[in-house]
C-alpha cells in the first residue's frame, strides 16, 4: 500500500494511492496515520478493506502533507561508503546515531527554510524506516525487519557550520525548522521486497548531485534497527534515516554550492515516489 | 502552581498540589498536560479556576508520573563550571546542544534501568525548563524568559561509554529507556523569581554526589532559551534539560562509582521537589 496524507499543514487526512494512482480516501478507517494507528495493528485492519470500496478523491491542487507524524526521529551518519570518503571521514565501525526533532517534518513540496545567518545549508536523500512494532533489544536482523512496517523518502537536511563547527554535536545543524521533507508516501515494507536495492537520486535546480543506491550502505536497514534497539526502544511511528549517498554541497570542490533561496531540490527513491522543495530564507 | 500527573503509567490524569499539600483533581479543567494543553494558553485559564473549587484527592498510594508529555527534550552539554572541569572538557564558548527522546521520560520516583551491556550509567541532576510559547527566532532574554511555562527536576540519565566511546555522537548514550525521571512537579515560572538561584543536589544510596547551584550555569536558563531559537523552533510543551553540576560518576577518581541495580538515587531542587529512583537491570 503507498498511505499518505492529504490537506492542509496540520489538518491533514489519510489516504491511500491506489494501483490506478488515484486517491482514495482513508477518514473512515482512521482518523490519521501516527504512533497510535501502528501500534493498534491499524496497517493489518487497512489491508483487510478493499480497495475499490474506499471513496475516490479529487486530487486536484490537493497538497501531499508527510505521510506519517513520526514519534522521534533516530539518523544514520555516514552510512554509505562514498559519503563518508567525500566527507573525509573515517568508515564507522558501528553505526553513527543522533537525533533529529520530529517537529522539523514538513511535506513533500512544502518549502525548504534556510536558517537566519547561515551560508551552509545542505541537502541528503535518504531511505526513511518506519518503525511498525516495538523494537527492544532485538536479538536478530530477522526480528528487525518484521518491525519494519515501511519505507518513504526523507531529505535530511543539514545545516553544516551549525553542525560541525558550533560546538561539539550534530543535533544542532540537523533541527532546523522544515528540515526534514518527508514522503510523498508511506510504502508498506510488503510491497519492498529488497530494500538493498533501490537508486536514490537528488537534483538541484535540475542538476543531478546524488545518484546512489541503497546497495552501498555500510549498514543495512535491518541491521540498523537491531542495533539502534540495544540503545533505545524503538516505539510504532518512530522513523530512522538510514543516511546519505555521496554528492552532498560539503562533498563538492571549493566554492560548495550549498542552498541558497530560490532553489529548487527534487529528490527520488525507487517505488516511493518523488519530493520537490523551492528554498526559502527563513 | 505546582502542577502533576498521577495514575498508572500511561493513563495519568492531571492534578495540582495546593498551599497546604492536598491533591486536587484537574481533570474537569482539562484532560490532561501536555503540548495542546500549553498551546491554548492553558495555564491562564487554570489560574482563572478557584482552588478551592477543585475537588480534593485521596493522594495514599497514588503513583506521580512525569507532570508533562514532553514534544521533543533539548539538552544542554557541559553547562557548570566545575562539572566541565571534572570531566576534562573545556568550558564551552557557546551552548552545546544535544536531543534526548522524550520516550525516555518516565515518573520521579519510577525505576531506572541500566541498558544490557553497560558498564558506565551515571546520574545527572538538572533544572527542566518547559517551554509555554513558541520561541522561534528570539531578539532577547527578556522575550526568552516570556516563553518558560515553569520548571521541574530532572535526572538525565547517562551511558558513559554509549555516549563518549561508540562512536561519534552523545545521543547513543542518552536515549536509553527510562533514561529521563521528571518532576514530581511542573512549578509554574511565576513561582519561580529567579531561576539561576536553585540548590540541586543528588544522593546515591544515601552519599551526596552533587551539590550544586544554577548560579554556576556558564549559560543561563534565559541565554539557553534564546540561543537555541537560532537553530530550532521551541514550541509548547518542548522541554530542555539545562545541564548538570559536578559530582558526576565519570568526574570521580578510579574506580568510579557508575551505577549497579540495586542502587537508590535521590536529587531535589530547592523548590521544585524531590525524586527517588531505584535501579534495576534492563
Amino acid at each position: 500500500m503507498r498511505l499518505l496524507r492529504v490537506g492542509a499543514p496540520g489538518r491533514e487526512t489519510p489516504a491511500l494511492l491506489d494501483e490506478d494512482g488515484r486517491l482514495r480516501d482513508l477518514s473512515g478507517v482512521t482518523d490519521d496515520l501516527d504512533a497510535a494507528f501502528l501500534a493498534a495493528d491499524g496497517l493489518a485492519r487497512l489491508a483487510a478493506v478493499p480497495v475499490d470500496e474506499l471513496p475516490v478523491r479529487d486530487a486536484t491542487g490537493v497538497r501531499v502533507g508527510a505521510p506519517l507524524r513520526p514519534g522521534k526521529i533516530v539518523c544514520i551518519g555516514l552510512n554509505y561508503r562514498d559519503h563518508a570518503a567525500e566527507t573525509g571521514a573515517a568508515l564507522p565501525t558501528e553505526p553513527v546515531v543522533f537525533l533529529k526533532a520530529p517537529d522539523t517534518v514538513v511535506g513533500p513540496e512544502d518549502p525548504v527554510l534556510i536558517p537566519r545567518g547561515s551560508t551552509r545549508t545542505d541537502w541528503e536523500v535518504e531511505l526513511a524506516v518506519v518503525i511498525g512494532r516495538r523494537a527492544r533489544y532485538l536479538a536478530s536482523t530477522e526480528e528487525a525487519l518484521a518491525c519494519v512496517a515501511g519505507y518513504a523518502v526523507a531529505n535530511d537536511v543539514s545545516e553544516r557550520e551549525f553542525q560541525l563547527e558550533r560546538g561539539g554535536q550534530w543535533d544542532k545543524g540537523k533541527s532546523c525548522e522544515t528540515f526534514n521533507p518527508f514522503g510523498p508516501w508511506l510504502v508498506t515494507a510488503d510491497e519492498v521486497p529488497d530494500p538493498q536495492r533501490l537508486g536514490l537520486r537528488l537534483w538541484v535546480n535540475g542538476v543531478l548531485r546524488q545518484d546512489g543506491n541503497t546497495s552501498d550502505m555500510v549498514f543495512p536497514v535491518a541491521e540498523i534497527v537491531r542495533y539502534v534497539s540495544q540503545f533505545m526502544v524503538l516505539y510504532p511511528g518512530d522513523v530512522i534515516n538510514t543516511g546519505t549517498p555521496a554528492g552532498v554541497a560539503l562533498g563538492q570542490p571549493d566554492p560548495k554550492p550549498y542552498l541558497t533561496a530560490g532553489d529548487v531540490v527534487e529528490l527520488e527513491i525507487d517505488g516511493l515516489g518523488r519530493q520537490r522543495q523551492v528554498v526559502a530564507q527563513a
